[in-house]
Formats: C-alpha cells, sequence, structure tokens
C-alpha cells in the first residue's frame, strides 16, 4: 500500500509499505477514507522528536472495516468508523476510569517511570504505525471504533475531527471547568484553538476570547462566534481585562504549546502560560492541550532542553489559580460530539483549508509546517479514486 | 489592652495599644482566648513582605463575644467563636459562591489587578488588625464568627484550629481531588503538612506518605497514621514509587510554599513542586497551599525575585497532571470539621507543642522562626489570668 | 400605595395599603418597575394553600432603589435591580454554601420539622409581602439584589426573568445533570418548561423534546430550538424512543408539578414523573421543578390529599435514574444568566404574552388561571405612568 | 461438576452439572474458593421472581483461573480473582463511562425498553450460571476480573466481599452523597447496610446512624462504629431530629429494598423511602441499594403489584432532596476497596456468620430465607478439601 513515511528532519515521502495485518484477535484493518496532518505531526517532522525513521505518520483517522478479528464482537466489515488518536485496552486502571489516554497495556514502558498511553503514529507512544496511508490496523476494536451514521456521506470531513481535534479543543474547555454563562480566553487560534472555541460556544460561554497574532486565524475565530485578540494590540490581560470590568476572564485554555513565538517570532515557551495566568481571574482555571515536552534537546532556551518553564508560580498562587493538562481522552467526548455533529449542532470542517489526494501529503507537510498563510488544516484522502 | 505589634524585621513587642472598636453596624468585637503563631506570621517576621510596622499580627483567633453592632442578627453577647483567618462579606460574587478567601468586598484593591482577599493581621490582605491580642475587631460578624458547642471548654484548643490550619491541610487534599482509597504524598511535616495527613486519614486513604527532613516531625506525622519519607533517604518519586507498585502516589500535597530549603539548608524554591510532579502518578492531582508570592526582592535565586519558579512543565503536561493552588476558603470547611471535633473524630491539638501568655509571644516567635528543635505550634492565651 | 391583596379563593384586587418602611438596617425599598404572575401565584390564587387574606402575592420583582438601610454597603439608591424570590440572609448554614432557597434565617419555623426556605408573598415562606405592588421591603440588601446594566433600558424585561422561571427552568435542566451534547426530555411548555428549553440550548444539549398536549405552547417550543411531543399523538416512552434510537432520552425535567392533569383534564398527580421514568434512559437523572405539596386537602385523590403519588419505584430503580427536586437557589445561576442576557445569547422575555399596568391584574389572574389560549406569560407594569 | 441449582420456589439443591467451557476467545474459567449467599438471592429462592429452573445461584465470586480463553490478555492461569457481580464488556456506550452495572452487550434485551445491565446467576440479568458451584465461566475476563496481592491467602474472606456487598453499600454512600464530616442515616443493619456503616466511616463521617429492629444486628453495627437506632423506639424521623439539633440527618442510605417490614411483620413497600424522607434534612440525598421491582405479582398490596410506591413526594419536593438507585457498578470501587483491604483500613469479613462446605448450601438458604437469629451472613468453599 502508499503510505506516508518519517525518513528524518523534514524528510517525508509517500512510499510503498506492506499492507498491515490482524495481528491480535482483536484486531481490525480500516481502509482510510480520511486522515489529517495535524499540528504535533509538526514536532515529529521538525526532528523535535526522537521518533523512529521508517514511521508511518497520522493519527486523525477515518474508514471503513475491511477485515475483523476472530474475537471482535461488535465492529462488521463494511462499518464507517472513526478513531480516537489515543489507543486503549478498555480494561486497565486507567482505560476502565475513562482515562483512555494514559492507557497502561498499550503503551511503551520504557519512556518514562508512571507514564502512559498509546497513539497511531507518535513518538514515544508505542509502536503502533499511523494512518496516512491506505490502510491500518486497529488494536481493541470494540473499544477503540466509533461508529458512525449513514449521514457520514455527507459529513464525513466533520466526523473526521472526531479523532483529535475537536474533542481536543473541547477538552481544554472542560480542563478549564468552562460553565455556562462564563468568559473564557483561548490562546491560539491554530485548529485546536478555533476547535475550543466551537466547544465553548456550544457550551453556552457568555464571551469568548481568541488569542492570535495572525489575521486570517482570527477572522476563523470570529465566524466561530469569538471575540478576536490581536497579540498586536497589547498585553493580553490588559486587553482582556478592558473586556471584563477589570476582572479577567473567567477561565483560560492554553491551545499553543512548548512552540510558542513572541511577536518577533522567537520562541518564548512560557510566554503564554504566565499571559494566561495575568488573564484569568482569581479562583480561575486554565485548561492545557497545548503539547510540552519533557526534554527538548533542540531548544535555544536553557530551561527548555530539561523540559522546564520559567513559571509565574507566585502570581498564580495568589490568584488561587488551577490547571489541568495533558492529551485529550477522546473516547470521553467522542460520542457526544457525534451527536452533535448529526444533529447539525456542530460543524468543525468549517476549519479545513486544503482536501488532498494522499501523494501531495509531502508538499502539504511543507506549507503546514511554513505556516504558509491559508493553510489552516489539510485533511487527506488516502483512498479518492 | 495588649498586643504583638511588628516593628520591623524580627522585631516585634507586645505594646499597649487602642483597644478596637465597633466601627461597622456588623462587627462584633472578641475577647481572645486562644491565638496561634502560624507559619505564615514568620514571612511578615522575617521582612520578607511589605507589612506596615505597627501591624498587630495574628490570624488564627477564638474567643469570646463582648460587643455586637446593631446590624447583627444571630451572633449574641457571651457566645465562643472561632474565625475563620479570611474575612469575607458574604454577598459579594466570590463569597457567595463559596471563594470566601477572594472576598472583594473586604479586599484591598490596590494589591494587584483582578486580586481579592482579606485577614486579619496579614500583609496585602487590607486593613484589619490581628488577634494576637486581647481583643479583636470582627467585621460582618453573622458571617464570620462559626458558634462553638459547649464542650469549648475542654477541647478548645482543637477548635482554635478551625481558624486556619486545619482546614488549610484539608484544603490541600481538596485541591489534590484525593478520593477514600487513594494514596497522597504530602510534602512538609510542619503543622500545615501534619493537618493534611489527618486531613487524608479521616477522609479515608489508603496511603498516607508525608515528605520532611526533620526527624521530630516525621515522628509526629507517623503518630497520626502516616508514612513518614526522609528527604536524606533518596529521591522522593523512587521512594514514593517503591511504596506503590511503580506507580507514583494517586495525589500530592504542597505544604512548604516559596521558603523551602535542600538538604543543605539552601532556599530552592522549585524543589517541592518539581518533586511533587514526579512522585504523583500520571493523571494525578497536586494541591497547593504553601505560599508563594508574586515577588520575593530578598531572594538570592533570579527568577524567585521575580516570583517564578524553574517548573517542570513538560513532565507535568505529559503526566496530563493537574494542579489546585491558593489561600483555604475556610468557611468551605470549618462547620463539618468542628462537627468532627465535637464526635470525637477528629483532635488537631495533637501537634500543639507549646501554650503560652501573650507576653512571651516575642521569644516564641524568635524560636519558631529559627526551626527549633521542638517548637512544633505554639498557641497564646492572651487573656489569661 | 397600590397593590396586589389576596382576599380568598379566586378573589384578588388591587387596594390601597401602606407603604412597606425600612425595619431592619440591612433592609432597602425598592419602587418595582416591572413584576410577573408566576403559574405558583395560582396555587394561592385557587385557594389551594394556607396563604392568609391580605397577603400581597408577587415574587418575580425588579425594580429601582428608593431607600437604603444604614447597615447596607454596596446597594445605592437608584440602583437597578432584580430580586431572586427567594429571601437568604447569606450567613446560615444554607445560604453559605449557595443554598439560598432554604435558608434557615429568614424561614418560618413553625411549617415543617425541618424545613427552610422564604419567598415574598408566598404560602408558607414567612411574613414577606410581595411585588405585586408600587414598593416591597427587600431584606438583606446586599445579598439580594442583582445589580443590573445600563441595558436594562432596552431589555428590563428579559432581566426581570431572573427573578424566578428562568433560574427556575435552567435549575430543572442541572438537577438532571444534563450535559453537552444529551437529549433532555422537558414535560410542559408553560414558562417554566419554556425557560428550561432555553437553556437547553443554550447549554448545548443535542436534542431537546419538550411534551405538552397545548399547539400555541407547542410553537413556542419550537420557536425556542425545540422538538415539539404533543400528548395526544401516544404514549411519551415510545415518542421518546422512537426519536433516540430506542434509548429513551438522557435526562429529563419536570415543569408541571402536581396540578398536572391528563388528556380529558382530569388530575392526575403521579402522571408526569411516571411518564418521565419511561422515557429517560437507564441511568438517566430527572430535575423535577414543578411544585409537589406535602398536603393537599382540596385534591379528589386519595393519595395527593396526603401529598403522595403511586411512584413507578420498581421501574426507577431498576434503570438505576435520579431525581433531583425542589425549589430554585436563584443565587446559583442569576449572574451568569444575567451576562447570558446582557452578551445577546438569552431573551428569555420570548415568552412574554401580555405586558399589563397593574390595575388589570386581577383580570389576568382571571385568564392565567383558566389556561385562556394566548395567556402565557403577563408582566405588570405597577408605576407605568 | 457439583452445583447449587435452583428448582423452584424455596427448592434448591446440590446436583451434578456439567463444567463450564471456554466458549468466547475473551473467556476464562475460574475455580471458586468462595462464593457467598446473598439477601437478593432470596428473592429468588422465594420464588418472587422469573428465575428459570435449573439455574445456578451465585454472584459473589472468588477464585483462581484454570483456563484462558486465546483473545485473554492479562490475566493468566493461577491468577486469584474476585468478580464484580455485573457482568460488562467494557467497551459498551455505559460500560466505558464507568456504568458497568447497566452493560449494553452482555444485556438480555427482552426484559424491558431501555434496560440494561446483566449478572451472574440473576433473575433477568441474562444467560450466565452462577458462581454457588466449582467452576464458572467469566466472559470478557480482561475486564472483569480484578487481580488480588499475595496476602488473599489470610484475607480471602474480606476480598469476596468486593464482589457485591461491600462495594454496594459504598455505592449507597455514594448515591448519597456523603461528604466527610457529615452524618448518614442507614435504614437496614443486613450485610449491605453493615457494609453502608463501615464504608461511611471510612469515608470520615461525623455521625453514622444504623436503623433496624434486630437487637443483634444492631450490635453488630455498634461494633462498625454507627449509632444503632432501634425502630421499636419511635418514629425514626424523631430519633434522628433529636440525635441532630432538630435538623435530621445530612443524607440517607436505603438499605433494605421492597420486601421491608413493619414492626407487625408485614410487608410495607414504601415504608423504608418515606422514612428517610422524615429523617433526612432539606437539601439532603437519598442513595437506595436496596432492591425495588417493576411488578411484584405474589405481593398482597394492590400497588407494589405494579411496582408502585406511595411515595411521600409533596414532603420530598419541599425539602428539595434528592434520591439516587440502583445496583452499584462495582468497577467503579473495586480496585480502590481492595486497597483498603490490603492497607488494613477495611475488613468487611467482620459480618460473616457462617463459612459452609457447598453441600450445606440448602440448608443455609433455609436458615436465612427465615431470618434466623445469628445468620447475618454466609459464604461456601465449593472446593474446599
Amino acid at each position: 500500500m502508499k503510505a506516508l513515511v518519517y525518513h528524518g528532519p523534514k524528510k517525508v515521502s509517500v512510499d510503498t509499505v506492506p499492507d498491515p495485518k490482524i495481528e491480535k484477535l482483536t484486531d481490525v484493518i480500516i481502509k482510510l477514507t480520511t486522515t489529517n496532518i495535524c499540528g504535533s505531526d509538526l514536532h515529529m517532522y521538525e526532528g523535535r522528536t526522537d521518533v523512529e525513521k521508517g514511521k508511518i505518520l497520522g493519527h486523525e483517522n477515518l474508514g471503513e472495516v475491511v477485515e475483523v478479528g476472530k474475537a471482535v464482537d461488535t465492529v462488521k466489515k463494511g462499518d464507517k468508523v472513526v478513531l480516537p488518536f489515543n489507543i486503549g485496552c478498555g480494561f486497565c486502571a486507567n482505560c476502565e476510569h475513562g482515562l483512555t489516554g494514559y492507557c497502561l497495556t498499550c503503551a511503551d514502558p520504557k519512556v518514562m517511570p508512571g507514564m502512559a498511553g498509546a497513539a497511531y503514529g507518535f513518538a514515544g507512544m508505542g509502536p503502533y504505525q499511523g494512518g496516512q496511508a491506505q490502510y491500518l490496523r486497529v488494536p481493541y476494536a470494540d473499544f477503540n471504533c466509533l461508529q458512525l451514521p449513514p449521514d457520514v456521506d455527507e459529513k464525513e470531513n466533520d466526523y473526521v475531527m472526531l479523532s483529535d481535534i475537536f474533542p481536543t479543543g473541547w477538552h481544554s474547555t472542560r480542563l478549564a471547568n468552562l460553565e455556562a454563562g462564563q468568559s473564557i480566553v483561548i490562546y491560539g487560534a491554530g485548529p485546536v484553538g478555533l476547535m475550543a472555541a466551537m466547544s465553548a460556544r456550544i457550551q453556552g460561554a457568555a464571551q469568548i476570547f481568541v488569542v492570535d497574532g495572525q489575521e486570517d486565524r482570527l477572522a476563523l475565530a470570529k465566524q466561530i462566534g469569538a471575540t478576536p485578540i490581536n497579540t498586536k494590540d497589547g498585553e493580553i490581560g490588559d486587553q482582556i481585562r478592558e473586556a471584563t470590568g477589570g476582572w479577567g476572564a473567567d477561565c483560560g485554555a492554553e491551545c499553543i504549546g512548548y512552540q510558542c513565538h513572541n511577536s518577533k517570532g522567537k520562541e518564548v515557551p512560557n510566554l503564554v502560560m504566565n499571559a494566561l495566568v495575568d488573564a484569568v481571574k482569581a479562583t480561575g482555571q486554565i485548561g492545557v492541550v497545548g503539547v510540552f515536552v519533557p526534554q527538548d534537546p533542540g531548544s535555544d532556551d536553557k530551561l527548555a532542553q530539561k523540559g522546564q518553564i520559567a513559571f509565574d508560580m507566585g502570581k498564580f498562587w495568589f490568584k488561587g489559580q488551577k490547571v489541568g493538562t495533558g492529551q485529550c481522552n477522546v473516547k470521553a467526548y467522542n460520542r457526544r460530539l457525534r451527536d452533535l455533529i448529526h444533529q447539525g449542532k456542530a460543524n468543525p470542517s468549517i476549519i479545513i483549508s486544503h482536501s488532498l489526494p494522499l501523494s501531495e501529503a509531502p508538499d502539504a507537510y511543507k506549507h503546514f509546517d511554513n505556516r504558509d498563510h491559508g493553510w489552516t488544516k489539510v485533511i487527506l484522502k488516502p483512498n479518492a479514486a
């Protein structure tokens, strides 16, 4: 089959590789009809991780079941399913409590003492291949496949967002403990930040602020129903306090991660966290879904090399704030978000800028990595005629 | 009346000062029968805050009502009451939702944009005098006075702990989201850490670890039902993982704050937070009740001067942990903790090492500040015969 | 002043009565600009309660502060405020935990052992007069007055709904534990049921079903964004299961109360509760804000006379459902709902059918009590020129 | 193998039956070392259900794994495991959210529209045989087996209680939303009520009241740390109010079910629920783990035949109470309760009155069903030498 393979920093190509096979009785194989490129793929693409050469990338996957292991109960050949980017077993101490992003069974135990979690085509998340390919092996299929209703024919580009960024944006609002009638400041108008804004709107936020420095992304945020806040217009905390009667926002969402840049284009790893501590009110909560990494040897910043940031702990403590972090447990939300799409109350495909065949993936990686104007979100159609 | 007055770094004396008076119709005056010295008094004593000279210290207060404002409804002359260290109005947007540590009405608005909260005898917490004195003015008396049952005659030394450290220790376990049957690692075996351990025991923790470097405090932790973990016996994370089957503790509590010292006696402000991130399992939560300050000009550490710590954000995020912070909203817990004392299920007075007349307060400050062996917790009896 | 006074079953008139006065130092007096007639006023109007003759009715009140007690801190003459129908003190064991509908200080202690709560112009809820009048005394003004923004000039008819039915409708969805992406079945398309539907929409329900037998009310439900379910079209459980893939709704809201009627117009007190147990899925939760009373001597039903219903306990238990009940603690929600109105995200005035001077109140009671077509919600303007 | 088989009302015998076999690749077979008789077995024994003749009873099971299906990942031959009485798949919409008592995959779909859930040897809970036998087939073994630590050799009689009554007692306190420092009234001092009392003690309840009419059971409640309340000493509500300063208990637990008897031995199905509504304070919550059934043709009570009770809905609503019901999702609690046993903080075996070989099971059923003095809890050792 054809697949997008990582060969080293900024080197990816579409190669012919062996088809995946049923390896365990609880597996299925799916034929991908849509698979996305994610901002976190760029960490690997840029060589900022230790992902191994030869890895097929791609963790945002939707497709049709073509082969079914003998111990699979409810998934059948021909089913149209979307897969959470995290791979869970369903029965370990974490999965059984809904912490499917921290599966102990599927995790690679060598990564870090006490760590857990697995994903398709991802550095440090186990041996699983990704889905930017024609076929994909899905472990624990009964647990990991989410069935899609017949309107998948029209709404496939919405449903594919259930694999990662829609739940991840949603997760940021839950980690922030947003309640209806409150205000939220979302830092970052990339795909996840925009999904966070859509999530906040659906949940009845009274005010939604989206912070970014790029006009085109802010325009999309506005279209989704948020108030754009441009980093060029002054301190974020001041702008937010002015818009909230001096209080600050009720809560905040970090949708950027460690590779955040200041207005001069320099990476400043503590920029967003400290801005949020300032912009959120005393007693408010901050959800962090942007990725931070335990070590970053490639960084210019001494603290960042050790995975540290210079954090405004004193102000954070005085304000009595809370922060929640980590990758999204997709299965915690994906059924309900599917139902919101099905009922016409969510349309996450609004952020797609490009729908391309698999063969154009290497080029798409280049543009996306350059943050080229207009390359908001790329989806791929690996088996399109 | 007699009162303990702050005159500058490490200078306090018991002076004769004017008696407090009813200033607003909702005030009462209490005659103090017990008032404690708190670890956070030492930040002021040492000159590490901007508290003004002439301030009467003392925010852990219990006494008898001797004068009642005309608009007070339920508090009567002769009532024996204990007071939360935080002063709330009961009706602002924060108090009405139980965030009584962040009162907007009683706060000094100059402190910091978006800040809130008031307390007796405390730097940056409004103009209120403390209770290390014979008498104290209590604002919003109906809201702030907690009535005590008749057994106050025997249990006054337990009930006085309801003013701060018992609820504060309890708060750390709630910020940590401890659930019955879980394990918790509490960093710090000072009064608050010991109260956290008692709180965890009452709530049914399966394993309680208390970390400290002082043998006498660890012995007290053991007496309360915890497993002592000595900082001299190796990395905290390693010790905790060994005791929890490799997992780390389910949650953690920070009961030290910014003035934490390493084994050589050097202040290392990020020591405890990063140790807890390491010792707590992936997906676990950390409650921080140790004080961190927004600026600390007196520190040797460059980051600390700006109120920052070098925080292991990458590991924290990868482990998907949460952290909650801030001073305790005492009224969230004090009725129930009172009932636990009344029913014989909590005995916080166990940590008292010294019960002294007010006149010996200056000497007690000196010993307590020196961390002299055996000076765990000092209570004062300002009106003792 | 002029006020609407209860003189016996179905006898109310607008009389001249003495103006209210400041009775306690924490009171204010307001001049009413809008006050509503509520469905629960009809229980008193019809003589189905023991409300005393001479009572001024009216618990949905908005007006301007005209006189201020000496111990009031934050409410000033000229402020435009809306009042929760429940009267709380702010400092009792219930109010301090947000249970302002169950105030122990303001309650009439004779009503029932263990009962609590107070309201304006209401049977069994203390000695307070209602606001269907020109002036109203407001106890504990700092706690009970919610300040309104300048756009009250345009949106007064929306803001007045913050006194009761908008928070009460919202409360039903919170008692039902509705989460975004779920389905809810709301029984009753009266004002509260319609507010429940608006609340569910704001909170991101995937499907909202509103059950009623009156076409005009169902049309309004549809306008608000709900799916109308007509009682004439078959069993409610069957209709809901058909619309939810056989499951039943995720949760339910009871917005009718003890005076519910079957399709033949007969009062059948257990009709709605048992229909909801049937229509809600296993493990689902039901919020009950429709009023049920501890005794109802006027009922034809033997159980109802004792305040009982024949409840499908076996089915309820087998399905592992939960139910939450009681009057709304308005202060738990009114600030955020105010902000939603202010930000243009809620428009509860949509349900108003009639805006009348106080003098027409007796006539309005008659029409409303008859359930005359088109009399959905009446608001009064007691001081209109 | 030998097994206890149901042959009709009050007819059970130990028969030789075929050994269970691996039927699906995800099954294991266990050799039972301990299995209990449960109060809910008596509903079947007495013929008050439609359980089919030939059914092997027994849903409280602990044993050693002797055979393992090919798709099982983590359970191995020789493992000592305890099984939740409910059987879950781990991947359906309910199991994935922790509602393992309402599994959609394992349930018998014919029972009731919208119903769900499966169990070993139970009426209406699917085709699964029980464990009062030498061997048992366990479906979805990775999900359903809880591994036990080496001290199972000494504590097997504690660990076996993790199958049902310890988690079920615990569940009643969670459905009641008990918080540390609160009071709880538990109705019923049978095995589940006693486990509820132990659970409340572990979670730090300030006061625990256990209501019953049998002296020996009340004595056991006292030994566990509760205050016994004898039904012969007057109205429950009055007794509880007197012990709680007139308030009523903060929350309540129903541990009896539909077959509750008044002091004259008559079945009065609404007795306990209405007593709890009376004895619990306004705004309090009630957890119901005693079984109620959707129809009970054998009852003398007309309402009960239809699965209804005459419920004090008016008082319940006026007091703003909540109620939660249903069978326990054992997996929500069993790991943590195992850890409490392992750490020496829980000893549920305290309630065992008889430990017998399987051959004496029919006789034990007779005594237990007669409520013979001293027959509190029977455990069986089906493979004892």
